[in-house]
């Protein structure tokens, strides 16, 4: 409510007013760091947004415009004046919405702010997945056998040489949109010609190439961390295998199914991967793992703070967030990659307004009630309040349940304890799922890769399981 | 920031505004309670905590009067006239301050406006010593050998009966002022007049009574909570033998030095006394463990939140202070003892701004770092941020750290690891006290008792490390 003045005593930071300019449970991570560093906070809402946590918990809040992202979140303009005219000194962008845009980064030094992320030129060689996937294989690291073509010819003789099956990707693409798998060399043309339309329409760029598909593999990523001054590191690795259509599930740290060589060349190919892009702030290096022929290969980069980076915090200890806004105020990081140590084994569920008997479909709707255990190891990232109405216009995230423990079956016992005293009514949600999830034999096996819950799903509903029972 | 309404849909609870009688972590803590409920929020602030983070978080803050607690939080007018002015439907007091004050429960009431605490009645017979020992006897409690005396006759005889050494002790006190050690029968007269002046001038009552001293005592307390509609649950113990003057410093749930048949002794034993009182909300049963003879004794009941609550939280996963507003607003319990399941050890530490190198004085001043590893498993409860200065007028409480762990042992190197990663500067803290107190091998073996600290505390500070490894 109050203004904030740590300028006047010595070894304080210059006064900072960070514009948020996002939502949902990020906003509320963002302000709750932004307060610790005694920073003050303007949150920038669309007119659906005003009666949201974030907007109780920040200094000051403006409405960008209309419910619509494009009115309001992805507007950059909006933001942009919002941010100028209250006086802020930075912007954090989250995730999503203007996150990854270099143009708003450069907008943002236009106006002499701070953008909290890494380079416009940085931004613009990640949104371009040739690009970095060149820039991966440049520094020696392994990218899946793949690449673009010009004619037809050349597209059929890439995906020969291949092999089958392969997926069609678009270059500057994201989330599944655009990218379509091809089982044999009949379906390729179409696939590459509806791919390269699909995105053209979504992403404003038609280009696509041909990856090898992986039919086996883990998804895992390496969080990595730079200043302004040279420093880089990384903060060990993530699994995320636990995916429907793209979208994460279940995340965990560390990924538990790595043998300690392939670990050690997954941080050193992630931290080859910052250096040769100068990288600054907060930065994910994702692969694929093939679990069969113990390979990994280079996916992409995500240039920002990432929705599952809870996990790495309780094995690191090392508060994200509050190193992210630091470096990119240009201080030097505090920590050595000799100071990062790993302990233990975290697990997140998203818990999302999704209906699991419906294939994930979203639910919004008024959250009636919403408890969630203080139990020891348990931490609840969430913007979610009783009484609050759920919008339909964005992403059905309402928190993240994150749990740690000394090992990963203590860490997967201890969600499952947490899940069961979780108490959500008014609004369906995908918790039954993630109960069923934790339960599974090959959940608990670590076996899951990450086409699993695109087949399981229909097995893991309630729907089914009466089927099960009626049958038996 | 703004109001939000929750009454239009149906399974969700009319609207409350709660008006918050308290400052530091506590308020952040209920204020982040209320946000979860969609209850809004009223601070009531000093005027030297215009600046803190509970005022940043809160809906809207009221300046009740100047720093001093008896112009601002203890002024019950203050409080009173801002509450209803702001439209407030229920007060929280937190802890301390009017907390316990059977005075302005009653004066709420009038107003029409929910205290969140027990009855005035409650109240009342609880800040009586001796009333409460009475209630515990009556209902068949054990209380340590004691009474009070109208002659030094008597006062002498019924020390003879107790056997010395016998506390003296104020009926109407608490934290230790008022209190005075007797060891042999020339002392006796002279130290219950002084303790009876002393009781006189700070509690406004001289009654003053004996209490057998026992010197090898664990303190040992049990979390109950009851309904407006007679249920009743306990929710373990803890134990919070590590004290310095009266002050506790280190708190764990549960206390693992029990046998479990006075474990479940001392379980019956608090709710018997909850039942006798009616008891209504949140509250404290507090014990004296006698290692040696394996014997409890009943020593007071707190009315209230207490500092140590999150212990409870984390063991039982049940988060009390959306517990205490629900059943003060009427609301039946959503738990039974059955539900009450207990996992694991917790553990807290108070991170206060104190000296342990002169003797824990108070140390306030500007908070130039305050950086908290975010550890799997750990909770910090804290109003402190970057550049916030400390101020001198209130209790030197900063911030709890709490770990949560499968078993004690583990629960304590997990403190060991948290307490080496978390960073404050600019104001001289408890921290390196609370190093070594985890260090000590008589922690480690769990047979410290409420007197040990201050025995301790010289043997624990640098200033004595120093000098022993002169002399080595």
């Amino acid at each position: 409510m109050n203004a904030v003045n740590t300028s006047s005593a010595e070894g304080v930071r210059p006064d900072q007013r960070i514009f948020i300019a996002n939502r949902g449970e990020i906003a509320v991570r963002i302000i709750e760091a932004c307060d610790r560093l005694g920073f003050e906070t303007v949150l920038g809402v669309s007119a659906a947004d005003r009666d949201t946590l974030g907007a109780r918990r920040v200094g000051r809040t403006v409405v960008l415009g209309g419910p619509r992202p494009g009115d309001s979140y992805l507007n950059m303009d909006a933001v942009l004046q919002a941010a100028v005219s209250t006086g802020c000194t930075a912007v954090h962008p989250g995730y999503g919405f203007l996150s990854e845009n270099p143009e708003f980064a450069r907008k943002c030094a236009g106006e002499g702010i701070v953008f909290i992320g890494p380079s416009p030129q940085a931004l613009e060689s990640l949104g371009d997945k040739l690009t970095a996937r060149a820039l991966a294989e440049s520094v020696g690291v392994p990218v899946s056998a793949g690449g673009t073509a010009e004619s037809a010819e050349e597209v059929r003789e890439l995906a020969e040489r291949i092999g089958y099956p392969v997926l069609v990707k678009a270059a500057y693409g994201g989330g599944g949109r655009g990218m379509k798998l091809v089982e044999s060399a009949e379906d390729l043309e179409d696939a590459w010609h509806l791919a390269s339309s699909e995105a053209a329409s979504s992403f404003g760029n038609g280009l696509v190439f041909l990856e090898r598909f992986v039919t086996d593999a883990k998804h895992v990523e390496v969080q990595i961390l730079g200043d302004r001054h040279g420093n880089r590191v990384h903060l060990g690795e993530r699994e995320c295998s636990v995916q429907f259509r793209y979208q994460k599930v279940v995340e965990e740290a560390p990924c538990a199914a790595l043998p300690q060589p392939t670990r050690e060349l997954l941080h050193a190919s992630a931290l080859k991967i910052a250096a040769a892009l100068d990288y600054v702030g907060l930065g994910t290096v994702e692969f694929l793992y093939d679990v069969t022929r113990d390979e990994l290969s280079f996916l992409e980069v995500n240039p920002r703070l990432q929705v599952e980076h809870p996990v790495t915090e309780a094995v690191t200890g090392v508060d994200l967030v509050r190193e992210q806004i630091l470096a990119a105020l240009g201080e030097p990081l505090e920590i050595t990659q000799e100071h990062v140590s790993l302990t233990g084994h975290a697990v997140e569920c998203r818990i999302t307004a999704q209906d699991p008997e419906r294939g994930l479909a979203p639910s919004p709707g008024r959250v009636t009630r919403w408890s969630s255990p203080p139990v020891g190891g348990a931490r609840m990232d969430s913007h979610i309040y009783e009484g609050y109405l759920f919008p339909p216009y964005y992403d059905a995230l309402m928190g993240k349940q994150i749990v740690w423990a000394p090992d990963r079956a203590a860490a997967v016992e201890r969600m499952k304890h947490v899940l069961e005293r979780l108490v959500i009514e008014g609004v369906t949600t995908s918790l039954p799922l993630l109960r069923r999830i934790l339960d599974h034999p090959q959940f608990r096996d670590n076996t899951v890769t990450t086409h699993w819950l695109n087949h399981e799903l229909a097995r893991l509903t309630h729907a089914h399981q009466n089927q099960q029972e009626v049958s038996a």
